[in-house]
């Protein structure tokens, strides 16, 4: 038997804990699978006290998880605090300069500050690992940066936060509107402590970061993805594009394009026959298309003790059999900085608007569309209300570039009410 | 820059070639991925003359598999030939006895001489690897193995051999049956030269004796899979199946149970809502859930050029980063040898028969069914076909020796015609 690999864990919430139980639920497994004892050296949280459901007495205690980072005895430093900065970023970078491994869960943390830990991760040799920040228990990040290797990868696009697709799924479902669920959420625990980071759109696109970089060795870009939340998504909407055989999804996009990566994270529709549309509540899908593969698509637990624990070990298992690999999947100087291109890619849309109900109006948009060069696939008109009727549009495939001319023209017409309602028609 | 990784290639049917494809189209994209150069010294196949859309003139020719196997100038041997004996095995063992690490996509080869093969790899320190063999561009291996390795896992389950789901998916869409369909297939070569190997199941067995070794931690037991085919599949059972809400598919599972190793590979009823349900053509599915992860989904193409070629890339660039895991995920010579338990676990059963057409043969059927402990969730008599009856019944969640003892009295009876066609539902 080899030398045993010592953890140091900071941050005992709901995954620390998790990872805590399998380690000591686990031991002998573990041993079978990596050749090694694993074992926890010391521990760091908020609170001493609290009850977490899991004897820690056996292990060191420090307040300072940047002391704990720095251990003698610690090998691979776990950080499951999360934060984009401060504490959890302090403390992990003592832990690369230290020469110690981590293993993480944070994608705040990567999204910002990607670039910047993989290089010194890298130089010192050690691996920096995040399964668990993105898609929960899904392998996701493993596939990409290894199981498929051998691919120019083409797109990668998923839903990527549970608690999005949770509201999404059950306004469908029961026809309560967004601040229902939202509360609904809020009263289940599911948000972050700021919830915009959920229905904002943010958690997710996080993650598409992470994805994006290691999917087409660019430099982590967050601020480069197009980002719109889920709270003006609404039941009306829901209902259309359901009737034209469509599902809303929160769903984030990344594509390399002639002019740059393009990265979005925002409410589509997607075919109602695709896996995406039957993924039900807090569960996450990854699609990753590529050269050779074609298509694979990944589904499982975007959350919860569990999964993100499995996601955890899965790192700590690869770090106990001696793998290390490129951060993002080659090594982090290499990676590309590449413009963001924002809505370069064609796509079909949905607009809904409401019209002014008098002779000519309907003839009066077709024809606006119809110079700005954006031809209709399907156009419905609904119920009326007072003097406004409802119209639906699906465009045939245009240029976003396109559609915000015929937008731009619609406005100066007499017969449109308030901005048209836009969602991307994503192809499967 | 450290030295190339020098690979010969045995094979170059579709997916030899495909991965030399590969090779020379993004040897750059590989290097900044692995930090090696990967390279082909030389290829096997058994005809030198062939047109495969690639040129070979600057890789060395060998016409013995196992003279290629053992070259000097051979760091990887790629094993693409096929055959569970024979050349594939010769060349194997003999690549791995002379040090090389060995990448196959030979999963009737592993299936049967895993055990043996896998203890010699790792006796010698270097890397067997598979990902080809099992659910083509799926990297189902890796997720089990690496990914998931923090889990105890409780079953394995999945679709595995897309000609028999591309079979049962247009039998169900056209109408036709079974037989023009395999007929179909032959024409489009989608059959294995011995069909049996596709149509009886014998193929998704391999790759589910793989999958249990991993997920169970057990000597790979392909004898002791419980194996039927899909040639008895029948258009009226799918019509029953579809009208009760399920999909006949051919599943492979594996559990473990209190009595030994259950595997299972036949058709199976799954709930027509399902994501496996929904799976068409020839797409793969594999459904890996474990005590933390709960239950993730991968789905992707089972075969063909790329997707295959992409799993066998996938495993080259792992060799190439240096990451050498037990074969098995745990020390070949740690795997158990397990009893092989068959149809231990309970499950609900479909069950069609074909009754004669008079007073009390309905009453008899269930009575029959409730002596041997089987009751009856639903029951349904459709059409007379003459003088009989055609019984649909769904049972409750019942042991198959139960069901077995019902079988074998209603044999007795004077009212059940033939033996009744009996699907297990698994459920998911």
């Amino acid at each position: 038997m080899s030398d045993p690999l010592r953890l140091g864990i900071a941050g005992l919430g709901t995954v620390g804990a998790g990872v805590v139980k399998i380690l000591r639920k686990h031991s002998k497994m573990l041993t079978a699978r990596t050749g090694k004892s694993i074992e926890i050296s010391a521990v760091s949280a908020r609170s001493r006290d609290k009850d977490r459901g899991v004897n820690l007495s056996s292990y060191a205690w420090e307040d300072d998880p940047v002391a704990l980072a720095k251990r003698d005895d610690v090998d691979v430093f776990v950080e499951l605090m999360g934060g984009s900065d401060g504490p959890a970023k302090a403390a992990v970078e003592a832990a690369l300069d230290a020469g110690k491994h981590v293993v993480t869960a944070n994608k705040a943390m990567l999204a910002l500050h990607g670039q910047m830990l993989a290089e010194k991760a890298e130089a010192q040799h050690t691996a920096l690992r995040y399964e668990a920040a993105v898609a929960g228990g899904i392998p996701v990040i493993k596939s990409l940066t290894e199981g498929l290797a051998g691919n120019e990868i083409t797109r990668v696009l998923g839903v990527m936060n549970g608690t999005c697709n949770y509201i999404l799924t059950r306004m469908e479902a029961t026809g309560r509107g967004y601040n229902a669920l939202f509360e609904e959420c809020a009263e289940l625990g599911y948000l972050e402590a700021d919830p915009n980071l959920d229905v904002g759109g943010i958690d997710a696109a996080h993650k598409l970061a992470i994805l994006s970089s290691i999917a087409f060795g660019t430099q982590v870009d967050f601020d480069g993805i197009e980002i719109e939340g889920i709270q003006r998504v609404t039941l009306e909407d829901i209902g259309h594009a359901s009737d034209l055989g469509y599902r809303i999804k929160l769903l984030g996009v990344a594509q390399r394009t002639g002019r740059g990566l393009e990265q979005r994270m925002m409410p589509c529709l997607v075919p109602g026959a695709s896996a995406l549309a039957a993924l039900e509540g807090g569960t996450n899908m990854v699609v990753i298309e590529g050269d050779a593969v074609e298509q694979v698509v990944l589904r499982g637990p975007g959350a919860g003790e569990g999964p993100t624990a499995s996601a955890v070990m899965g790192d700590i298992c690869d770090i106990a059999r001696g793998l290390v690999v490129p951060v993002f999947g080659q090594p982090a100087t290499t990676l590309q900085a590449v413009p963001a291109a924002r809505a370069v890619l064609p796509a079909p849309y949905y607009l809904r608007m409401g019209l002014t109900d008098k002779p000519g109006a309907l003839a009066k948009v077709a024809s606006v569309l119809g110079e700005a060069g954006v031809s209709i696939d399907r156009m419905r008109q609904r119920e009326h209300d007072g003097d406004v009727a409802t119209v639906i549009i699906v465009t045939h495939k245009t240029s976003r570039a396109s559609l915000d001319a015929a937008l731009t023209a619609m406005d100066g017409t007499d017969v449109v009410q308030d901005a048209p309602v836009v969602l991307r028609i994503e192809a499967l």
